[in-house]
């Protein structure tokens, strides 16, 4: 991608997202023996980065692509993000979503405008109720994160951490789909190539980790994580990307993203989902490695279901 | 309380404390139809305003009155801000506490370097204990609310809230022992005294709303809300200053106090305790009274037990 791409994506989106902000946490900084900056996207519009992609993507599309309605699937963020992004258009949403989706994240989707289609929480499901939803309306399909209009979307938050914080070490990303981290990565590997940059990964969906230890895309064996927002299978355009640019995946317990999770709530006041306190923890568990540096942390999303804490 | 005690008070506070944010919430301002400007005392040092008081208070101190110590009876957010602002100048600080209190107020005390005494969760376990450490250590007592040193720190709050929002309408904020409510109406009702200001009370703790109807200070009858800051009596020092000042008490079922909480950690993403939930939750109760106001709403803490979260 060229930086071009992502700068453009950045001003095509601006009027509809927050610049969210940067907070520090001195017991934490303690803890960690480091310096954190925590991107604060669990603030960001429909309560996670995913508009930033969503919105890139709509705003590209010709009207008459808008007509026959947007479909996609997906467990929660991506689908909320881009039901705001198309109603802003005047637009329908369609989201094929599983049966277990956490209700904060149905009831985002339908706040914004979308509507749900569901599927057994299986892949092949998945697959099958988006296609036969495509077939029979029409609609035009955005892809979750294997998409470039999606990537460059998600790359602005790297352009707006860079802007805050400058002198930056590291930066962290959860990676999933790797929409997120692909992103992060085509934008800082151009502009400040010394950053170093990793993502981390739940040991229940480690598919990015074994990918890149094999060279191509290896499946996810088990998706038992806590973390809802990162069960998805890394993709055919973001994993090539990652390959080649990441410093490195961490892969990390449910036992320590459930403790990270209660140090952000009780030490930060701000909510968050576990699939962002994984960053954190990849942090907690590599001292050594990030001892006085200064470290970007992307908190993704704060759409975590209160009723199902897992304490 | 004179003016300029609260600006002195500032500047003799400024270097020991945040400078909250204040945040706005699109979804609750439509919920509301209203403009709410939630002042974020839940991201203050130690976790409160309470820091505010504490501050001043101990800053006012001679050395030789320090080195015995400094006592209070808390249920935990003073007792936190005053270890914390004890320890700053190299002193030690005793907080007599319930044993019902919530386990992260505990802990706050704890690692501001506060030492714990317990007591039993009754207003004389709690006077007797404080009297005979106070008779055993020659401690000097800072009490939480009724001291105006105390008074005259929180006041800065509303400084603060002018300062970014000086076109507000109304301030609503919790009451409980009134250090907090007192010192808000001592700035505003000189500074802009157009500003309607309200407290807001439990109905289950609503000594300050039948004090105000029968023109003496009343005592709660029940202190059975889950409300853990606003349990306190209101004082013989704040109470003349409310009486005079304020423009009325809202009293807020428990029911509703726990649904804004729910709204607040939803929709904002942020940690706050019910004990300032209980403001939203007095302008969503009364809509047609603030219908397009600005509203200032002090989110006054956010140490929650989140072992104990009420649903």
């Amino acid at each position: 991608m060229h930086i071009n791409d992502i700068n453009t994506a950045y001003n095509r989106i601006r009027p509809y997202i927050h610049k969210t902000p940067i907070l520090t946490n001195k017991s934490l900084n303690i803890l960690a023996s480091a310096n954190l900056y925590f991107k604060c996207e669990n603030f960001q519009k429909a309560g996670s980065f995913k508009i930033r992609g969503a919105t890139n993507a709509v705003a590209m599309l010709k009207s008459d692509k808008i007509k026959n309605g947007i479909a996609t699937a997906s467990s929660g963020n991506h689908g909320a993000a881009l039901s705001m992004a198309v109603s802003n258009r005047g637009g329908n949403t369609k989201v094929v979503m599983p049966e277990n989706t956490p209700k904060i994240k149905v009831n985002n989707v339908i706040r914004n405008g979308g509507e749900i289609i569901w599927c057994k929480p299986t892949l092949m499901s998945r697959e099958s109720v988006l296609k036969n939803l495509i077939l029979n309306t029409k609609a035009e399909l955005i892809h979750p994160y294997n998409d470039i209009r999606i990537i460059a979307g998600q790359a602005t938050i790297a352009k707006e951490l860079l802007e805050d914080i400058p002198e930056l070490d590291v930066i962290i990303s959860p990676v999933s789909g790797g929409g997120l981290l692909s992103g992060i990565l085509s934008y800082i590997k151009i502009v400040k190539p010394e950053i170093l940059v990793f993502g981390a990964e739940p040991i229940e969906a480690d598919d990015t980790s074994r990918s890149i230890q094999s060279g191509e895309i290896e499946s996810n064996i088990t998706t038992n994580t806590i973390c809802d927002g990162l069960r998805a299978q890394v993709g055919t355009i973001t994993f090539p990307i990652i390959k080649n640019l990441v410093d490195g995946i961490f892969t990390i317990s449910e036992k320590d993203i459930i403790e990270s999770l209660r140090l952000i709530l009780d030490r930060m006041k701000i909510i968050v989902e576990p699939s962002c306190s994984i960053a954190l923890a990849a942090v907690l568990k590599n001292k050594n490695k990030f001892k006085g540096k200064k470290i970007g942390i992307i908190l993704s999303g704060g759409n975590i279901d209160l009723d199902q804490l897992p304490w």
